[in-house]
């Protein structure tokens, strides 16, 4: 048993230090002098083969695109291209340009874009072997009157009631109507516009969830069930794509996802059929991959509070501000082991908005100017969302191989 | 009357197209062939001029601090410095070197930051006219050890229950304790620290809210009150520095701030002393002073509902769907007049997420593909805090001169 219920074999304390990846995290973040991600490209390549493995359990045909939206770092896509392991998920046409750049091939990239204009999808298009998943109607006629005949993929929206996220913000399917994908009601609509333009339907998509654990994988049982239905319609799909959304633990009351169980479900609903199955995990593959290193620049108590400020704030990295997603907090080289002698603080960052906090009322050891606290599950919409707001937006990146 | 209640001399329809400082919204938009932020140069002069006037009636010396953090655009900042009306208020050291380039002197320059490390104080510290708000007796501490002697500002939270935020993530003072400034509970100490390294406390400074408009004057008073009872043990102090928090009508039902009023209120609690009062507006100088417009890339029903897709997203301007402030959105060049043929509609942006929604159910003209919105409002916290999530974050600004 570890003694923290975040620590692993390539993330613990050892003699009073913490080590991850195989590297000192204060030794590195000294070095770096200021804000510091680090990334392990050993436990993103675990993560991968972790859902690999899960997949090849299903008796189908597979393929993992990894949504880049998650972490663009060049040194680590270009690491993932290398390894050849997965395909990646992209959204955008400068997304496009950074893959092929990093040595995916168009082959290898999936795009599910929302709101997609028509000078996006003439760069799109420019590049044929690309996978083009149509989130509109209008999006497939565009295509259809840019390039008649050609192989689309249609991404739906299977919803009436279900679809998970793990926080109100993360909701993309349900009850309530959203943005994404094609639902029933203009289904045939869709499909008519399709067959306008000779349009093959070679691919479906939908993505059901955000953040699910096992506790929801039976509302995303029930949307997949629902997704498939949408097959009985088109005869030349060879992919479904199921969308991303796998989730991992925050908290330590969080409890891994199960993917066997995962897997499970996806060997019942594709049972008898010929199709392979596509996934794009983003947070998955990376986030527990990757950490934040900021420095503390004071201790001070207000009034009644112990608040550990430090240099770096929620600029450099949204979620647990924004989408109540938390970065556990955990002190590089604590002082002493005698956990008598940890207090409750508040961890601020350094921008000038009350909300600018990392962990409130979080139980700390000791901690003084000049120490380093690693913010854990920060690999994932970290960096990618990071702004320069107050121009305090610097910070470097280190992929540790 | 106007008929909508946004309308003013500088910002309306003028044949049917929107007329923004003079130019046409929509041919800019045409012409800048994507995401594009407009600022009026004599709407934000027009903004300074009347807190200027305002603060005339106070009898007391004052001065404005723009708070650059709302809006850094190069060619609006050397157009603040240019006219003289106004110092800058900065919070790290990168808006320092960013202030002196567009030609503000360092003793035009106020700082008052949160989480100041010591590598931040170095380079502040090499600045000798630079007002340096101390935001917590470390920092003290750490200028002492620096500069003894020095002048210093101190930034105190007068809060105990008062305090006010226009949304709950604004809060800056009040019930909780926040990390800015120091409490009266520590008061004494600090006090001891600065008299330790014979720093002289020439400026006292409180920010006690945010977005403030007359509903908000009573209890903004009350913490003025309670801000200025720290002056009984500064006889050193020539400046108070009451913050920014000005706040500007969001929607049909907000009425604007009666300066006149809240200027009263100055006056009145500033009467026999022979102090300068400095303010920091950021938003009231800029926000209404900006637009951003978006393209139309999509006009389609998804179930029950109408979607207007635009070609930019939430990480152009977090504040919508992150802080509950909306930027009301306008329609360049409405097809005709007849609002009967006006629906209800959600616009949504670019971005794969499903919070990615400028406006819910919202009454807009008929709109097509092509079609450019303006989003007013959106000239505080919408560039500054641009993102490049998605690789979506591409954007022009021009200043309207």
């Amino acid at each position: 048993m570890s003694e923290f219920w975040w620590e692993r074999a390539d993330l613990r304390y050892e003699s009073g230090r913490l080590v991850f990846a195989g590297c000192d995290a204060a030794a590195l973040a000294e070095e770096a002098d200021g804000p510091l991600y680090l990334y392990s490209a050993a436990r993103i390549q675990a993560n991968l083969d972790r859902v690999a493995a899960a997949l090849d359990t299903t008796g189908c045909a597979h393929r993992i695109y990894y949504a880049m939206k998650a972490n663009r770092n060049p040194a680590l896509l270009a690491m993932l291209a290398m390894t050849g392991r997965c395909g990646i998920d992209i959204c955008s046409p400068r997304e496009l340009d950074h893959a092929l750049a990093q040595g995916f091939g168009a082959d290898q990239i999936s795009f599910t874009g929302t709101g997609v204009s028509r000078r996006d999808l003439a760069h799109l298009l420019a590049h044929d072997g690309l996978t083009i998943n149509c989130d509109s109607i209008g999006m497939i006629r565009r295509i259809g009157e840019q390039t008649p005949g050609r192989a689309i993929g249609i991404r739906v929206n299977p919803a009436r009631g279900v679809g998970y996220g793990d926080s109100e913000r993360l909701t993309y399917a349900g009850a309530r109507t959203t943005k994404f994908g094609i639902y029933r009601e203009q289904w045939g609509e869709a499909l008519a516009v399709a067959r306008q333009y000779r349009l093959r339907v070679t691919s479906l998509h939908f993505h059901v969830g955000c953040g699910y654990l096992n506790d929801q994988l039976e509302s995303w049982e029930a949307a997949l069930a629902a997704g498939l239905s949408f097959l009985d319609d088109l005869p030349d799909v060879r992919v479904v794509n199921i969308g991303g959304g796998l989730g991992l633990p925050h908290r330590a009351t969080d409890r891994p996802l199960d993917l066997a169980l995962w897997a499970g479900l996806l060997r019942r609903h594709f049972a008898g059929r010929t199709l392979e199955i596509a996934v794009e995990p983003g947070d998955y593959i990376v986030k527990d991959a990757g950490m934040l290193i900021l420095g503390v620049t004071n201790v001070e108590t207000k009034r009644d509070t112990l608040f550990v400020s430090v240099d770096g704030g929620f600029n450099l990295h949204p979620e647990p501000v924004f989408y109540d997603l938390p970065c556990e907090p955990v002190a590089c080289a604590p002082r002493g082991a005698d956990r008598a002698t940890w207090r409750d603080c508040t961890i601020a960052g350094n921008i000038n908005e009350a909300l600018d906090l990392w962990a409130e009322d979080v139980t700390m050891p000791p901690l003084e100017e000049g120490d380093f606290i690693a913010f854990l599950n920060a690999g994932g919409y970290g960096a990618a969302m990071s702004s320069d707001h107050c121009m305090r937006g610097a910070f470097q990146e280190i992929l540790l191989d």
